[in-house]
């Protein structure tokens, strides 16, 4: 394929854009920029200042806020279909954004005013860009939810559960693998604690052998017991 | 005002709905409905299972999350101008949504059918809603980034902080009053910790003078100080 087939391929089979016509697709093939990460990769801040929209084709990326004391949290992981960037002022600026690439990513990037036309053009996609938008915010209001009520051990299970059911595969039988380079520090930004908390949970996780890890990735040997964790009240 | 013209006056009044013909606007009145929540007073679940979307006109509301075991977490203070409610189908339910008025707080129902129509119809509207639930994306993940990175007590401060600047008054010169009547519990569930940190924390600003409370309201007295820690890392 070459290039311009591939991005035209992306954008075919992404659902924000299903219904819009071959000679749209054409136009939308024209403004957008297509970017691939390789993981550990990250899109460099200059061009968010550009005011960019950014559409996830495929992959798994991780949005971090850092402050200036270089406390950091990972407010969301974002996969296939997922939007993310300036489609609105944000305001001041708290806090900077960290977009990573965890997977192999592929990105398409539009202007803000590229993809305002666009909406006002197509009122089917602006109604599912805000039915895409709703679900992000009961996303992170869940999310909100169980870091303010779960404890670290409980929000450990369900993050693990979540990368490896959503994002990881079966390598043997009944043996989920996260198939990501993960650190400890990058588990703690997930869950809003310390690497040393982080460390701690995942070693009893591992004592008791529902978990195996190594530095490449985690493997998850239990998943029933993680499950049990996950939706128990905990400590 | 008869009914039917303050509810027109209301959705002559509410930003979403600006550009709409006078007509269009008698149309929206026949199918939205108008309920007024006196605080402490709480929309009812049952309303929830027909799948409205809610529109605040004025007031304010908190939007709190409670799990089967009874923990809750305030995940949102909403106001006029705010959507909440069901656009999107939101899967299994983790969590039960509990809405309550902390104001006189004027809302307007309709159902997932009659704005999805209204938004069909109406591409501007369409763009517009897109761009306040960005905004509300923006808002919710900063306040994630709060609650994963910052101390309660930095936490509390900002909350007294927004509460005093966004919704309170200045009933004495340089006091400013939130208005509102809220508990220690009310405040732990929108900080995300517990009464008793909360009560701890709220005693020491009230050591230090920087506010005043009594079980009708709280005062701030010294916005500075407690600006000052809001901004600063640490304990």
């Amino acid at each position: 394929m070459t290039t311009v087939d591939e991005k035209i391929w992306h954008l075919l089979h992404c659902p924000l854009f299903s219904g819009v016509s071959e000679e749209e697709l054409k136009d939308l093939e024209n403004i957008t920029v297509m970017i691939k990460l390789q993981p550990q990769e990250r899109i460099l801040s200059a061009h968010r200042e550009e005011r960019a929209i950014w559409l996830i084709k495929e992959g798994l990326v991780s949005l971090t806020y850092g402050d200036a004391d270089g406390k950091d949290a990972t407010v969301m992981l974002l996969s296939s279909g997922d939007l993310f960037g300036a489609l609105e002022e944000s305001g001041e600026l708290e806090y900077g954004e960290n977009v990573v690439a965890l997977k192999p990513t592929v990105l398409c990037r539009m202007t803000q005013q590229q993809m305002e036309s666009l909406l006002r053009k197509h009122p089917e996609m602006a109604y599912r860009v805000t039915k895409f938008s709703w679900h992000r915010i009961a996303r992170l209001q869940r999310r909100l939810a169980d870091i303010m009520t779960k404890s670290v051990r409980e929000r450990l299970a369900t993050l693990l559960l979540n990368l490896a059911t959503e994002y990881g595969n079966e390598q043997e039988a009944g043996i989920r693998s996260l198939n990501l380079t993960i650190t400890h520090d990058d588990l703690a930004r997930l869950v809003g604690s310390s690497r040393e908390m982080v460390s701690k949970v995942m070693g009893s996780f591992r004592e008791l052998g529902w978990i195996r890890s190594s530095r490449k990735t985690i493997e998850i040997l239990d998943l029933a017991s993680l499950e049990e964790v996950a939706n128990t009240v905990g400590i």
